[in-house]
């Protein structure tokens, strides 16, 4: 649960009710949202194959429960790795692996267990991290794009408001309401793209570094396991992906 | 038949005429259309040489109409080459293209077939892939100036609009109509961007590494069979190209 | 002749024309032109040297009689220079050399025929060639420059316009009309911007980049036939430099 | 204490105040200031990690009391330990450590009395430093996106306060007063992001800038003391890194 | 003198005066130049220290006096130097540098003289380049952050002129001054960052990039001087850093 993405929207919402106070109806128009997001979802369609536009309701989805994987557990897990390969041989990590295990790490103990060379480890798991960070970059510039063309048919929603209102002056009393609700497209546009969009867009940027330093770390550890390398060793290698703070139990380059 | 585009625009406008509603008559202005959508194209003519802008009716075309390149089918084709190769020599491909294949890959074929040397297959190959690659970025690129000359031209129009407007401000009752009229080049320019061109030139971005991605399958592909490798070994390359969950049949690597 | 960049600005005006209709009068201030117009050169001649404001002129004058090289003929002229120098020796050149070639392989056959060392031709002309892409991305941009500095003073010129408006409103029937010669700065630099500034910086860039490929060509040609090339390995050699539809007589690479 | 972001940040003020004059009042509304300040800290909540947010206070307060480092003390400094270093031998560097030194170079010479191989301490400190540069980005990078996320929620209020006035039109004298309070979210959002955002970040920036060389400094000094090196030599060296007329008594290189 | 940059400050303001006509009272507001000017410059302390703030009034005025330096009379001089050195030793260089000569082409003279190792000589000159490149691009880049600046304290001025008068609209008669007043912080702005600030820091990159090269072709004026190089290659090595029809009395090389 990302508690800061979850408190943020709401925030947003709630200092933007400080500003709408008793005239949340005067504020409500579903015509001018289907405007908005209806447009902003239909380019979308156009700019992306379906598929990928279908994954992104997933995608958006994972800026509120995506828990940040914490690295020091991460570290632990792979140094008692390298201590069973030690003691009992690489064959018993097969044992080792558990069912909540990242499947990134299973995979890639699997194939050290298999006796794979590590040269077509590395090649494979490299390769896998390669399509994570691709996949990552599309769902998060989809949602960018989104942030582009939201305040776009906001503007054209405005414009047709206005060309309708301009055309019907008759009526003095109803050119403020009509302008009113024109200008509403603009609204949620604007509230769509720097609430909604963006900020999750860019939320999304921030996960996937983090994930995929994870998996660098995991490539890490089990290319030093299958090498045989000392356990306290894989435990320094791993640190240095840390910044020193959150180092587990390293003495040394404490600085600040 | 790429149903996202189509269902894309048809939604984009639909969603648009919600907003409409009845008013489909104010939203129509002739001259309007004709300054944004001619000034938009007379200024892709002063941009680009001319047979690129006729060019560019075809691309535009093609974000409709490609059929995005089904890589699995791609690898099964060539590891099926492969077979023939090692059973029955490399010469006995020339029998094995068909007319449904690849213009791309049979040429590649020919040229193995031919027992050309394989540096320059490779040359040759990559070549043409990078002219492909120009080729497709113009075609995006000229769509993606047309996105921004176009609501410059709606303000243009607008402006005019507005001047004509301001000079003639007797009639108070056409004041109205008379700016609603100004208006719509400005919403004209946004909907052609938004809808019609910056959309259809992402996209356009999208099939293209796309399709280079199958190209150099093909190129990698080929290499391998000129070079005797098993048809199995081909696979595995191919394969390497995908996601993993849309790897034909290998086992490993299955990491999520 | 570039016929496209004629018909194009004639084009966009004709179309601007349709929304004027027959109010051109309304649209013509002399004023508004100079402001718009002399800021926007005044300001080119702040950021630039003078002199290279004055190349200025000449440069975009090119971009309405530039005409495209043809690389097949420029293809033919050395493959003709190479079998000149394979059958009557590399000192005959000197003779083959006419007025109407390209300076730039002038120059270069003339290196050849004085037996320069090839690196040292090789160098001479790879500089020359820096020289004129420099000078093209020079004048592009300072095109560019004026295209964001139009709009920027037509806006200080509505501006003014404006503020004069406004400091006298005694008489509302003058405020239309002086609130469209307000306007008219901001239109003019509209124009000038996204019809005759911005569209030929790009027009120049596309015809540099083509420039600047048969200079390279040349280069190549010249290596070519300094080391003794066969004439048909030079052709072979220029042609890569060429979409494969355009390459004279190649019959092996014709993939689509 | 920074002097120059105390004093522009006032200045700004009394600046701004220029304009206000008396009308103070009216330009104060806690609700559209909450709007502002409100949305561009949840938008940025949204962006990212709960963590960082709360970190961003105290690298903003860093601007006001960040002291430049003084590198010409700094290699004063190594200088001094290097000599000591050659004079007693590495080890008495462990008691020249005074508790007023950069933490980063205490651990540096820490590391050099230990006897840690040169490579390593090289690794460790690099490492460090690599980390500092990062969180003084993402430092900097949190509150440009603020700068940009102020001014949209800034409109949002706008639009907000717009919608309420035009849907009640009743009271014309209402108009003014109430269209005033809609803009000052404009206003609001217009001055965060260019007195107290903005300009923030981009300090931060040349801090860091400055901070990163004298950590470069001290790895460069404490390399060269662990492998030895005359002092006169690691002035020499540690000086390179000033621009000449900042280096304490290097004669030679004094070109301007 | 730097013609182009007066002559096109003058030329700005005269054109824009076209404009104003005999309306340059109601353009005229001190307050709102103050609030512009001043927002501007208290923008500039926030970002940078305090000394580069004061250090771009000397560098702006450089854009006013600066000579452009004619490189072909730098070749001479470099060229009677390596004439000297080839005559009577390179210790005669000694007497041969004048006080008018580049203090940058004397330092490294005197170091050549000295006989510093070559790679030395390099490294001390390069470092310099390096710090003068720094310092020119960090002065160009103040400039062009007060030209972001200008134009959004132009409208922080704007909305606060806009909110009082929407407060006070008790006397129609004096809406229309006070709202030109309100613009005309506006048209500072544009006026500031357009003509005074973003074509100056403009001129400042061009500037830098020429004097750069001029302290490239020293250095390397210099190496060839060192390691005995004949005049005529030194002269040769110089002509490749300019244009071919710059280049003193070289022969060859003369293609256009």
């Amino acid at each position: 649960m990302d508690i800061a993405t979850i408190v943020g929207i709401i925030a947003a919402f709630a200092f933007i009710m400080v500003g709408v106070q008793e005239n949340i109806g005067a504020m409500l128009n579903a015509p001018s949202a289907i405007i908005v997001i209806g447009g902003t979802i239909a380019s979308s369609l156009i700019m992306n194959p379906l598929s990928e536009v279908i994954n992104t309701v997933g995608v958006y989805k994972k800026s509120f429960v995506n828990k940040i994987p914490v690295p020091t557990e991460l570290i632990e897990r792979i140094v008692g790795f390298a201590e069973t390969a030690r003691r009992e041989g690489i064959l018993a990590l097969e044992q080792a692996v558990e069912d909540g295990d990242d499947p990134f790490m299973a995979a890639g103990v699997k194939l050290a267990v298999d006796g794979t060379e590590p040269d077509l480890i590395m090649d494979i798991l490299e390769t896998e991290v390669q399509f994570i960070e691709d996949r990552h970059k599309l769902g998060s510039q989809i949602l960018a794009d989104m942030a582009v063309a939201a305040p776009a048919f906001g503007m054209i929603g405005t414009l047709i408001g206005l060309v309708i209102m301009l055309k019907n002056m008759s009526d003095p009393a109803a050119i403020g309401p009509a302008m009113a609700i024109a200008l509403l497209t603009t609204l949620y546009g604007a509230i769509l793209a720097n609430v909604l969009l963006d900020p999750i867009s860019k939320k999304l940027k921030t996960y996937s570094s983090k994930e995929l330093m994870t998996k660098r770390m995991i490539i890490e550890g089990i290319m030093a396991i299958q090498s045989g390398d000392n356990p306290r060793i894989v435990e320094t290698k791993l640190a240095a992906f840390l910044a020193p703070k959150l180092r587990p139990s390293s003495d040394e380059g404490e600085a600040s």
